[in-house]
């Protein structure tokens, strides 16, 4: 540790000075605190004067007043924040770029995306701390959040909530996505490719169970009654778990696997392609989400490619649920999960 | 479109109901405002029996009311919301989990952190949107913001701003990052492997500019002087893109590439690759970021590793800051930026 430059000493560190108030403008501009409302929200119906508008912009310019949202918000019943919990995981490149897309299209239509990070509470039981943001939509991109949570939500203000998950939440609009389908349509085409004994790999480490249960499952349904096997392989992402699991890979007998995603796929093949194993003569490898990276190793990596709503219907949805509330949720069809058959199954 | 079921009926759609108060929940108690208050925000000081807690709680509970953050700020005067701007391009996944375990850090010690979108607003206008959402500490992870902001954001009741960025910022804790030690280190090293005619891949399109130029810049600094020439190359994050770079490659007469990251390095690596170059013989190509995917491609790509604080760390920076915010911003060593040598060099 090296003292930086430009760090002020201790001693010359300014105690906090007290946070402005409209008051404290209203005062030094010598007009009422409605006058300062009127003047900082740009309230267009009321009329004041050019002199003391600017008067009261310099008045807050010279203390450094900034108007406060949630006081705002509490006169208004209402913000301008559409609240998203953020994953319980790291979010993948599929994610992140369709959370840039959504906050982009929200943006020009003059919301605030606030990403409300994970605190260990769970469906209901969250949707009460969104709720204390008082947002004014909420989307809900994972299973767990019931009729019990989306009733809070509405009861704090929130004039929309949107669910993505398997199933319609009652008052929500829903987007149905369910991970599910894609672990079915993986394991259907490794068993019309010929393959019967599936491994299924599943991050290990908690966080990404809200995805790779439901893909595991879908995997489990769509082979149930076959006759064909379907095997867990928990695998961490790293080059070592990946070697480790490609070194006992001839005692597991399996003739193919779903990667839980193209990032997994990608590590998997390349351990077990260093020890001998080919793919896809020996092994069939599918992963998931359509990564640009999944095409760059040899062979091309099959995938499921999910159709994910883009991030502007998606915020048109929104915006239209906040202006017209009360109306009925907008139908929806599930979104799909497609095979994109490359050279690795 | 198709009707999904358990959709209800537009004319069944509920009117919106008002937003409980806590007030109603006074009412419907039978006591006063300040008892609801007390109780429901664990006020330990005051003593309040047994059964008008039940009361009050049952009678919360009964309308559905939930404290509100934002009055619960005004009051206290500040909030535990930790606020962090998202990047203005989507994350990538060094960026994803540092953002993960710093939430993870901040929730265990009982904040809340909120990734602010991005509004179109820059520096210390930023910081004034902000300001208006009353964080108690702000983590800036891009340069921009000045002292001005930093001001505009204690005086909103902030208790610490920490900046990531290549200077310290006054006021604030400043942790030191230079993406131009990025650039510098990759062609540092790039001259000192023999290479003389070096190319820099920038991301085509917008938002990424705060890292990449940079990272460009950096390498232009350490050749200058040297007689080796920089030449900077745009490229997508697409095959296409890629493919178009690959197929004009002769014509530039390069013999080294540091891509502004691993996933480029990836990208752009394979297509040269498709055209017949050779990596490292033809072209030696360094990426960045160390991403455990970088390890896959053959042969393994070299690349600069970036020692950002841990999650943790940063957290309880951001606690001691938060409890002691008289304190002087603590001096830090700057972040290291460090060739990893592997085959693609």
């Amino acid at each position: 540790m090296v003292q930086i430059p430009n760090t002020p000493a201790p001693t010359k560190s300014p105690a906090p000075r007290p946070v402005p108030t409209s008051a404290d403008v209203a005062r030094l501009a010598g007009v009422s605190r409605a006058t300062v409302s009127y003047v900082l929200n740009n309230a267009g119906a009321v009329r004041i004067s050019e002199p003391t508008r600017l008067r009261v912009r310099q008045a807050a310019e010279e203390l450094g007043y900034v108007p406060h949202a949630a006081a705002r918000a509490l006169r208004a019943g209402h913000s301008r924040v559409v609240l998203m919990p953020t994953l319980p995981a790291p979010a993948g490149p599929l994610y992140s770029q369709f959370v840039h897309d959504f906050q982009g299209a929200l943006a020009r239509l003059e919301y605030t995306v606030v990403q409300y990070g994970a605190t260990g509470l769970c469906g209901d039981d969250a949707a009460r701390a969104w709720a204390e943001l008082r947002p004014v939509a909420v989307l809900v991109p994972t299973p767990g959040i019931g009729p019990e949570g989306v009733a809070v939500l509405k009861r704090s203000g929130a004039r929309a909530v949107v669910t993505l998950s398997p199933a319609p939440v009652e008052g929500a609009h829903a987007l149905r996505l369910d991970h599910a389908d894609v672990g079915r349509s993986a394991a259907a085409h490794l068993y019309a490719r010929g393959r019967r004994r599936i491994g299924v790999v599943v991050p290990e480490g908690r966080g990404m169970e809200v995805f790779s249960a439901p893909r595991l499952h879908g995997s489990r349904e769509a082979l149930s009654g076959t006759g064909a096997t379907v095997t867990e392989l928990p695998l961490a992402y790293s080059e070592e778990s990946a070697a480790a699991l490609a070194a006992r890979w001839s005692g597991l007998g399996l003739d193919a696997v779903f990667a839980y995603n193209d990032e997994y796929a990608m590590l998997l093949m390349r351990a077990l392609q260093e020890t001998g194993v080919r793919v896809p003569e020996d092994v069939a490898v599918v992963g998931a989400d359509d990564l640009v990276l999944g095409r760059l190793l040899r062979p091309r990596l099959s995938t499921v490619r999910i159709a994910l709503p883009s991030g502007r219907e998606l915020a048109s949805l929104v915006d239209r649920a906040v202006r017209n509330p009360a109306a009925a949720p907008e139908p929806h069809e599930p979104f799909g999960a497609t095979v994109v058959h490359r050279e690795s199954s």
